[in-house]
């Protein structure tokens, strides 16, 4: 019997499709206040996942976590003059504590730089301070005009890495180290492939010198910005007065670093892999990697669900595996339901299954049915996990790589941009003017210059400026 | 050479003690928002401790983490009449956000139960979606007038667990197991033994039926409220409307739990153990427990770092140990760094120790000294810490018992309560009026009626009335 599917084709109306899925895998709810958005538990199970892995890459690599003030003064948010202008517009104000009116407005934090450095101007006096190796999981708010669950939300979680060091070419490498440890996020874990390069002046964070980025590509041949690592130079050393005395007993500003990932990379992960039945994870990330469903046969014969609990435990993957015992839910009732849910592998276990000793493994991912020995399961059992890890990657990966343009021309640009839409790879002049009027006639952005972009002579095809290397366009998120 | 102590002794000024133990730890700092705090690092390692020991029991006991906004609308925070009296005087409201007025103030979450009611009124229809077991990780603000670093702040962490029931017998089940887990993280991690009692109608939280705690006696002999554990009755469900349909077809209002432990578990934990000396951990808790400290010999001797290094090695506790091999720090200051830091065991290496094949080991809650030949040190070190943990409780526990007091008559109470202060185990008539007297007059409180409590008639020592049980009064945080 065919299930009756509530998730609205991805070729219907993709929007809808994304919340289809995350409201039948349960994974976010929308808040009562406008904007915000609920994590439900198998939502906050993928943002725990995240976590555990980013937090072992951030200690592995000599960081360590602290907590600073969800409340921030309004005058320190004034003090680095970008810094303010880009956040100040979208920040919540908290004007009355206690009972009675503040004398002093507190805006609660979009971002921690400015509230961390007042903290850095104390604990930082001499060369021996440094590196200071800080992050910080954490809540920020801003204000959003048009919001996504997960996407862009008026609250949402977040990592932010703080560092301090004594020399620039140590804060460089610090900045690009953590945009590798986001790549390793997104590609190892989360199998998002993604791109790695930098923002341009216009695009990058407000009080950064630069802005490194991992951009990915959505089902709907958008781009997304799935993670940020900024060299802050030593503007907010200067506008909090963060001095350390060298080595030679000289005061030297200190050069920074911040870099973020959120919950928007739930977003990420979905868009990426999820198909018109539901949510699909890669195995690395889910918390419920197995699910077995007994299939009871007729009336009075034989209980399997003893035996389809033994199967479970002989996998050896402890919580990851569930066993489907409910009584009065039909077997096609639980396979939607798991589907939906995005498990990987679902192994269905009859009595002919038993009385043959085997069981019949079914991958999310392709939906291909294996009719597997008892004996071999758990080693098949775990090499279809791998199997279907990379496979969501190889699949992710041939279509950006389908919907990557090499673009030379305006009309191309704007045809290719509509149909099929991708990445552009086009020449860029470097002129803020020209990208922002690329943006107001096209909605493309520049997503970022590759690190691996090849020195290559051009011209814009927009105002036929001299360019040295193409960037990527895309529609993004 | 003896060190200088930059901590005030505890008999000369107990609050200054407990401030000067928290700077020379580095563990925490005052923000630059009155009342708010920052959790430096090696503050902020305890408060990991915390969560993993916690999250695992949660998870054991079958719950699940989720994630609730941070801004309540003002209108939820009155539908219960208890709870709005009690936390809306308290509350931080944010009355603008992205540059205009809001048209309704909200509320940032001074504790969530309102906000997550109304979710699970959406989430719960039927017997099959109950129970509901969920906790949340979260930051909360209540304005406080008189804040003390962990112990009271205006922000502070917590984790806010909120189940939902199909019966009340299930309800209070919930609610004395999450009691009985608070007990174990104080006990049998950070070796604070505690009383497990309830709360009087005047002390229980604000929307409770009734009010589970566990009370801690600090080494200045007051109580502190260390966990709490709440049985809602079905209060929030009738304030949100949230019903299920019953095995039977019949519509039934939910019933409810709640229970936190915070930060302030930092505190409870600083006051319990530290000494004159500095910070003094339990092994279980502690992210450092053992340092080792190479003592060089003359100039011209061996380097013996390598050797430290390896020693370190083989004691196989990973990043637990650390070996404090920094240049043109003397050992006598590393002493005093590692003792103010509370780590649990420190091993002292020199030539001559290599030579003789053994090495010293430091007991920082006795500063007990043992000579331990290399083949046996992996062994004495594990069990040491074990020593450590358990001597810890044990003397904790006997400063308790050295400070209980059962107490018949008006005048012992007073004179017990100033000195030596203590837990008064007094009848007490049952009145809330008696019990606002009692504080008014004396500053103690009832801080709860313990689980253990033996049936005994009795009088209540101010006012006369009958008593058919003691309860414990005490001053506290």
């Amino acid at each position: 019997m065919a299930q009756q599917s509530k998730i609205t084709p991805r070729d219907k109306d993709y929007n809808q499709w994304y919340l289809d899925v995350i409201q039948q895998a349960e994974l976010a709810d929308h808040a009562p206040v406008k904007g915000c958005m609920v994590i439900r538990p198998n939502g906050y199970a993928l943002w725990e996942g995240i976590q555990r892995v980013l937090d072992d890459m951030f200690k592995e690599t000599g960081h360590v976590n602290a907590y600073f003030p969800l409340l921030i003064p309004e005058e320190f948010m004034k003090r680095e003059a970008e810094h303010v202008e880009g956040f100040a517009p979208e920040c919540a104000v908290v004007t009355h504590g206690g009972g009675s009116k503040l004398e002093e407005p507190l805006y609660i934090r979009p971002t921690s730089e400015t509230i961390i450095w007042s903290m850095y101007k104390k604990w930082i006096n001499s060369h021996r301070d440094l590196p200071l190796l800080i992050n910080q999981w954490a809540n920020v708010v801003r204000w959003e005009m048009r919001t996504r669950l997960f996407l862009r939300t008026t609250e949402f979680l977040w990592q932010e890495g703080h560092t301090a060091h004594a020399t620039e070419e140590e804060a460089e490498a610090e900045t690009r180290q953590m945009l590798e440890v986001y790549r390793r996020l997104a590609e190892d874990t989360l199998a998002i492939p993604v791109i790695q390069g930098y923002k341009t002046e216009r695009e990058k964070f407000a009080g950064a010198k630069r802005t490194y980025t991992i951009e990915a590509m959505m089902q709907d041949h958008k781009a997304l910005q799935a993670g940020t690592s900024h060299n802050l130079g030593q503007n907010f050393a200067r506008a909090f007065d963060v001095t350390f005395q060298d080595e030679e007993g000289k005061q030297q500003l200190v050069w920074a670093t911040s870099w973020g990932v959120s919950t928007r990379m739930i977003g990420a992960l979905i868009m990426t892999h999820s198909d018109d039945r539901g949510l699909v994870l890669p195995p690395r990330i889910a918390a419920r990697k197995v699910v077995v469903v007994p299939i009871m046969g007729k009336k009075g014969g034989a209980d399997i669900r003893p035996e389809a609990q033994q199967l479970a435990d002989e996998l050896g993957l402890g919580r990851a595996v569930h066993v489907d015992d409910r009584p009065n839910v039909s077997p096609g009732q639980k396979f939607h339901q798991w589907e939906q849910r995005g498990v990987p592998i679902r192994i269905e276990l009859g009595p002919r299954d038993v009385e043959s000793g085997q069981a019949v493994v079914v991958r999310r991912d392709t939906g291909e049915k294996l009719f597997v020995a008892r004996a071999e399961l758990k080693e098949k059992v775990a090499q279809v996990l791998d199997d279907i890890q990379a496979n969501l990657f190889a699949r992710a990966k041939a279509l950006r790589e389908e919907h990557s343009f090499s673009i030379d021309d305006k009309e191309t640009f704007l045809k290719k941009l509509e149909e099929p839409g991708g990445f552009l790879h086009a020449h860029w002049c470097g002129q803020t003017e020209c990208e922002a009027n690329i943006q107001k006639t096209t909605k493309a952005t520049i997503r970022c210059i590759p690190l691996d972009a090849k020195e290559e002579k051009g011209v814009c095809p927009f105002c036929g400026g001299e360019s040295k290397q193409r960037v990527i366009f895309a529609k993004a998120y």
